[in-house]
C-alpha cells in the first residue's frame, strides 16, 4: 500500500502488557508499524531516562512476523529514543503509547511513564498521543476502546497537531455504547493524598509501599475530570513548555538585583 | 528563634553531594531546616514514583546533629512524599531542592529529578525551588553561587509565589564577581540530538550508552538559555498544569463526534 503511515508503538506496561497489545491490533489497521516498549513494567517512572546505566535492545520480531518489534531494558522515555535514534529508517508520521492500564487524567500526566514516551516524541517533532484506560486490571476490557482510538489516531494523522502539542486522552471504563463522546478538555487541578504503608521485613527493618488517594480539588466542568466523571473521553493537549507564562510579569517585580 | 521558617531541603544527586551540602549551609543562615534526600544519584529521574517496590527511610542525624536528615531508597519526588507525610510535623515554608550538579535549563527541566522533587514540592502547595549549576563536575564550585541561592530564596519567604508556580533556577559557571545578575526567563525551545554508544559485554552481547548533544533552536533573548550565555542567573517560573490551553480551540474544530 502506498503512502501508508509509519506509526511508532510504546507503553509503559511493559511489552507483555494486553493494553498495548490492543493498540497495536487498531494501529495495523491504520498504517504500517513498528513497536519498541519496554521489557517489564516502568508504571510510574515519568520522564525518567537511564544515563548512569546500560542499556540492552532486544528484537523480538524475527522475518515472518508482520511487523518490527523490539523490547527495551530502559525506561519509555528510552524506548522512544532508541526507536528513533537506532530503528526506525525515518521519522514516523505518529507515535502512540498505552493503552495504559489505569487513568493518566488531571495531575496523573506528571508521573506517567506512557504520557511521558508520548511527550518524549512530541519533543522529537512527531505527533503523538498517549491512551489510558481507567481500569487497572491486566485483563481490563480494551475492545471498547477500539473504535475510539481509531478515529482520534486518524484525526492527528489527517491533521497534525500542533507544534509542542500531545494529547493524552483518557478512556472511561464503560462498554462500547455508554460512551457518550470524545470531549477536549483541560487538565483537572488534582492531587495525591499519600499514605505510607509502614511493614516489617522478616529481620526487623521497618520499610514502607507508597500509596494514597485522589483528590479532585477542581469543580470546573471543563476538565478530564468531569468528562470522565459524566461518561466521555477526555483528549487534553499536553505541552512540555512548563514556562508559567503568566508569573513572569510578577516575578519581574521582585528585587532579585538590589545591591544590600 | 522565633517564626524561624520551616525549609525542606533536598536534591537528586544523593545525599552526599557537595551541591546539596552547599544548599543546607545557606538554609541554615536562613530557618530551621530538615534534610530528606536519595541515599544514591538518581539524576534524569524525572518525576518518578516507587510504587512496585519498597521503600526505606533512614535517619541520619542524631540528638547532637543540628538538623534533622534523613536519607531515602526512592527517588526525588518519593523524598518529599515522605518528607511531608511522615517526617515533618507541618508543611514546611519553603522547599529548595540541589544545588544539582549540571544544568536544568531549557528542555532539561522535564527530565530533571532535582526539578521534579521542586514541582512535587509545588503540588503539595508548598513554595518550591530548584537550583542547578552548570557544572557537571562532583567537585565544582558551589560557593559563587551561595549569595544568590540566598537572595531568592529570602523573595521567595517574603513574596511567596503565584499559586502552582515553582521556580527553576540555573547558575552560570562563573565566579561571583563575574556573574552579572539575575534575570527572569521562560523555558528555552531546546532538545537533545541522543546517540546510542554501542558496545559488547565481555559475552559479545550487543548493549547501549545514552549519550547526545544538546541543541539550543530558540534564538529568543527571553530565555534561560540566552541569560546564562551572557553570564546571568536564569530563573524560569514552571507550571504543574501541562494543558496546551491555546490548542483548545483548534481541536475543538474537529470532527471527533460525528457518526460515520
Amino acid at each position: 500500500m502506498k503512502n501508508k503511515p509509519l506509526i511508532l508503538v510504546t507503553n509503559d506496561d511493559g511489552i507483555t502488557a494486553p493494553g498495548i497489545r490492543t493498540l497495536i491490533a487498531v494501529m495495523q489497521e491504520i498504517g504500517e508499524i513498528v513497536v519498541v516498549a519496554p521489557d517489564k513494567p516502568q508504571s510510574a517512572t515519568g520522564h525518567a531516562i537511564t544515563i548512569n546505566n546500560t542499556l540492552y535492545l532486544n528484537k523480538i520480531s524475527d522475518d515472518n512476523s508482520p511487523f518490527l518489534e523490539y523490547s527495551c531494558s530502559g525506561t519509555p522515555v528510552d524506548c522512544v529514543k532508541f526507536a528513533v535514534n537506532e530503528v526506525l529508517k525515518r521519522k514516523p508520521d505518529l507515535c502512540v503509547s498505552g493503552i495504559n492500564h489505569g487513568s493518566n487524567s488531571s495531575i496523573n500526566v506528571i508521573y506517567s511513564g506512557t504520557m511521558s514516551a508520548a511527550v518524549e516524541a512530541g519533543i522529537e517533532g512527531i505527533p503523538a498521543i498517549g491512551f489510558s484506560l481507567l481500569d487497572y486490571d491486566w485483563n481490563a476490557d480494551f475492545e471498547s476502546a477500539k473504535k475510539f482510538i481509531k478515529k482520534i489516531a486518524l484525526e492527528v494523522l489527517e491533521n497534525g497537531l500542533p507544534e509542542g502539542v500531545i494529547l493524552n486522552v483518557n478512556i472511561p471504563k464503560l462498554k462500547e455504547k455508554e460512551i457518550k463522546g470524545i470531549k477536549i478538555c483541560r487538565q483537572a487541578k488534582a492531587m495525591w493524598m499519600e499514605r505510607f504503608d509502614k511493614r516489617k521485613t522478616p529481620q526487623g527493618k521497618d520499610y514502607y509501599w507508597l500509596t494514597g488517594e485522589f483528590v479532585n480539588q477542581d469543580k470546573g466542568e471543563d476538565t478530564d475530570e468531569f468528562a470522565l466523571e459524566k461518561g466521555f473521553i477526555s483528549v487534553v493537549p499536553v505541552q512540555f513548555d512548563l514556562t508559567a507564562h503568566h508569573a513572569i510579569q510578577t516575578l519581574n517585580t521582585w528585587k532579585l538585583n538590589e545591591k544590600n
